[in-house]
C-alpha cells in the first residue's frame, strides 16, 4: 500500500461552511498532505471566487468536491469517520487527539476501506446529531484560553497527522476486520428504532437522548458487516410481532 | 516547568511577508497553541485591517507583534533557531522533520533560553543568508508534488508540534548546556570574517559560499557560550598581526 492509495480512502467532510475563503484554504491544506476527496454539506456559499483565490494550486481539489444536502450522502459508504470537535460533549464518543485519531482512521484506510473526517460549522462546530453519526471524536490539543482553530488549520494539522501516521509503521494487530458501511449501520438504527417506538420502549416525542446513547454504544464497537446482518436478523425475527 | 513557560521562550518570526492576512491568520494559529512572541521582519503591510480580521480573538498577539528592519534585530538574544523551509538547498544544515525538529527547539525552551522559529516570504520563502543565520533546517512533510502550504498553516504544524513535544518527556540528556547567544555567534563570524578577508584568504567580491560553509560548520556545532569565548580569544590574539 503506498500512501497515495492509503490516502485516497480518506475523504474530508465540512459540514455547512459559512466563509467561502475557508472551503479554499481547506482544497489547499488537503492537497499538500496528497488528499482529494472534499465533500461539502450544504456549504453556504459555493462555489465562489474566494473559494478559488485560498485554494492556489488546488482548485482541481475545489472542482472535483462533491456538494451534498445531507450528511448521510457525505458519509454515503464509509465505514469509519471520526467527528473534530473542541467541546466536549455530555454524551460523548471516545474521544482521540489528533495523532491517535490519525491512526484510527489510517487502520482502516490501508484496507481500502473509505473513511471519513468531519468538520462543523465555523461558530458552532457539529451538532449532537452529527457527532452521533461518527465512531469517535477527534480533539486537537489546543491552548485551553483560546482553542479555537481555523477551519482550514484543523483540516491542515489532521491531514498532517494522517500523512505522519503513514510513514509509521501500524502497531495494531492486522486483523482485517470488515466493517459494517454507514449505510448498513443507519438501516439498523432505523429498524431499530422504528421496533423500539413500536413497541413502546421508545418515546418518538422526545427521541433523542436515548437513541444517542446506543448510537455510542454501537460506535464503541465498530459494528462489522457479519455483525449487522446478525443484528438485523434479529430485529427481523423479533419484529413480526410487531 | 509548565506548558505556558516554555512556550513563552519561543519567538515565531516572519520574514517580509506579503499578505497582511497571512500575518492575523498566524496570530490566531499561535494563539491557540499557546505561543505569543511574534517578530515581523519587513512585512509589507502592518498594521492592516485584512490581519486584524484574520486573528479573530488573537488581536492581543498582534498587537504586542514586534516589527523589526532587519533579521538580525528578530533574532536578538536567542539561542538557536530553526529555518522553516520546503526546498532542499545545496549547503544545507542538518535538517529535521517538524516533529524532530520541534523537539529540538523545545530542548532549549525547556531551560528558558530563547529560540526562534524562522518563516519567509509567501511565493519564494528563505534566502540563504536567511537560512544561514539559523542552526537547522525544519522541512515539514508535505506531498511531493504540491508542497505549498500556506504560511499560516505551516506555522499552524509547528506551533501544534511544540506543544505536542511539550507534554513528552525529553529523551535528550539534560546536559544544561549554555549556549552562546546568536549576537556573540554573529560577532563571531563578523570577527572571522574580517581577519579572513584581511588576509586575504577570503575575497571580499565573491564572500558568500566561503561564509556559508563556515555558518554551516558552527550550525552543526550549536556553540556554546564558553567555546565562543575562546575562538573570539584564538582570534583576537591571531588578529594582531592584521
Amino acid at each position: 500500500m503506498n500512501i497515495s492509495s492509503a490516502l485516497d480512502f480518506i475523504r474530508v467532510i465540512l459540514s455547512h461552511t459559512s466563509h467561502p475563503g475557508n472551503i479554499g484554504a481547506t482544497a489547499r491544506a488537503m492537497k499538500t498532505m496528497g488528499l482529494s476527496h472534499l465533500y461539502l454539506v450544504n456549504p453556504r456559499h459555493f462555489p465562489h471566487e474566494e473559494a478559488t483565490a485560498r485554494a492556489a494550486n488546488a482548485v482541481d481539489v475545489l472542482q472535483r468536491a462533491i456538494i451534498c444536502d445531507s450528511l448521510d450522502k457525505a458519509l454515503d459508504n464509509t465505514v469509519f469517520s471520526a467527528a473534530i470537535t473542541a467541546r466536549s460533549r455530555e454524551l460523548s464518543h471516545k474521544v482521540f487527539d489528533a495523532r491517535q485519531g490519525a491512526k484510527e482512521l489510517l487502520h482502516y484506510a490501508n484496507q481500502q476501506q473509505p473513511v471519513a473526517l468531519l468538520f462543523g460549522r465555523e461558530n458552532s462546530g457539529l451538532t449532537s446529531e452529527e457527532v452521533s453519526k461518527c465512531q469517535i471524536i477527534i480533539q486537537i490539543p489546543a491552548n485551553p484560553e483560546y482553542p479555537s482553530l481555523n477551519l482550514a488549520n484543523a483540516v491542515q494539522i489532521m491531514t498532517y497527522e494522517l500523512r505522519m501516521g503513514l510513514a509509521e509503521k501500524s502497531t495494531q494487530k492486522d486483523d482485517n476486520d470488515i466493517l459494517a458501511s454507514f449505510n448498513d449501520v443507519e438501516a439498523f438504527y432505523a429498524h431499530l428504532e422504528k421496533l423500539m417506538v413500536a413497541s413502546e420502549f421508545l418515546d418518538p416525542e422526545k427521541p433523542k437522548l436515548l437513541m444517542q446513547r446506543i448510537r455510542r454504544l454501537f460506535a464503541r464497537a465498530r459494528l462489522e458487516k457479519e455483525e449487522i446482518q446478525i443484528l438485523r436478523g434479529i430485529l427481523s425475527a423479533l419484529g413480526k410481532r410487531w
